[in-house]
């Protein structure tokens, strides 16, 4: 099969995330659920939009690149909560490099290694682009909850040192957007919607 | 109101992309109409991978910023069929101007004019940025429709010259995948899915 084939067979496969549904609900849409490809898009917003408030040197295209394909491993593996038990989350990271090595594999040779490698250092969150990727990704649940009286947090009884963990990769990356991020968290203790733990 | 607050408005204002629905069908999700925020995913996908068949000089994250943002303006103006009668393509035209004056109106100045921009140049589709984004986003429906008899067109009786015409900037900026689409197009007159015409 030449590569355009094997391309667009892998386009055709990204479908599938448009029905992987997560915990967050779409308040403008009914409340109903949202999926992993429109998550996708809305966090790959994010990256060039707040770039100014990021102290290290990024890449964006990279980051953005990690932004799209993050949760395309859902297509097998399915969407975890955030907030599941640890040996959830590592029986659940199995399932998404099984789920890497098929679907990335659907490419031409170079491009299967270029995907699967940024995936795995999206997953390793360990370089600047990788960290600001990961800050992206987990910023826009608080934002929906926040928007939506505490929404998942609220209905799961998460803790706010849960969520301040969740988030701290804002920290050594972009402190003006922690430092927002921090307020918001002790605002939504106030609402109840978070535990004060 | 501090540039962060603006910028974090106009990411929570983007939700409401994610109930504009457009013809397409989800084929993966019990035929459900497509979003337009998750085809802006799909399509922002497809410009990393098929880049290697472009033969003019394209800036890639200006391609992909332009994938993401080009239909925003749905958010106020509604998505329109792509095979619509011109006076109702005008109409359109006038809404989604006014569209992007208020939606990209939310962030800062300097954001303002980037991504209002770019969204100008993307709908102008003279640049070869432009016109590989243009290309990229009218492949994916024809893919769409091939796996799934015909879809939008064979429901709207659609010709093949519009099919051919809507393809053209393909020709220019990857003359490898306009063959592909062509036959493509050919391959779906055979079975009935467009008109012969
Ligand atoms: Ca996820």
């Amino acid at each position: 099969m030449d590569s355009l084939n094997e391309q667009l067979n892998f386009i055709l496969e990204l479908d599938k995330l448009k029905a992987v549904y997560r915990q967050a609900l779409v308040k403008t849409d009914n409340n109903r659920q949202e999926n992993s490809a429109e998550h996708s898009w809305h966090i790959a917003m994010l990256a060039p939009i707040l770039l100014e408030h990021v102290c290290e040197d990024v890449n964006l295209l990279r980051v953005i690149k990690m932004l799209l394909i993050h949760d395309i491993v859902e297509i097998d593996a399915g969407d975890t909560f955030a907030f599941s038990k640890q040996s959830d989350l590592d029986a659940q990271h199995d399932k998404e490099l099984a789920a890497a090595n098929r679907i990335f594999g659907l490419l031409p040779e170079s491009q299967f290694h270029e995907y699967r490698s940024l995936w795995l250092e999206f997953e390793a969150a360990e370089s600047a682009d990788a960290r600001f990727a990961k800050a992206m990704d987990r910023i826009l649940p608080l934002l929906q909850n926040m928007q939506n009286d505490g929404g998942s947090w609220a209905k799961h009884g998460v803790k706010k040192s849960q969520v301040l963990k969740r988030n701290q990769y804002l920290e050594g990356i972009a402190p003006g957007i922690w430092q927002y991020v921090c307020e918001q968290i002790d605002l939504a203790v106030t609402k109840g919607w978070l535990k004060d733990q």
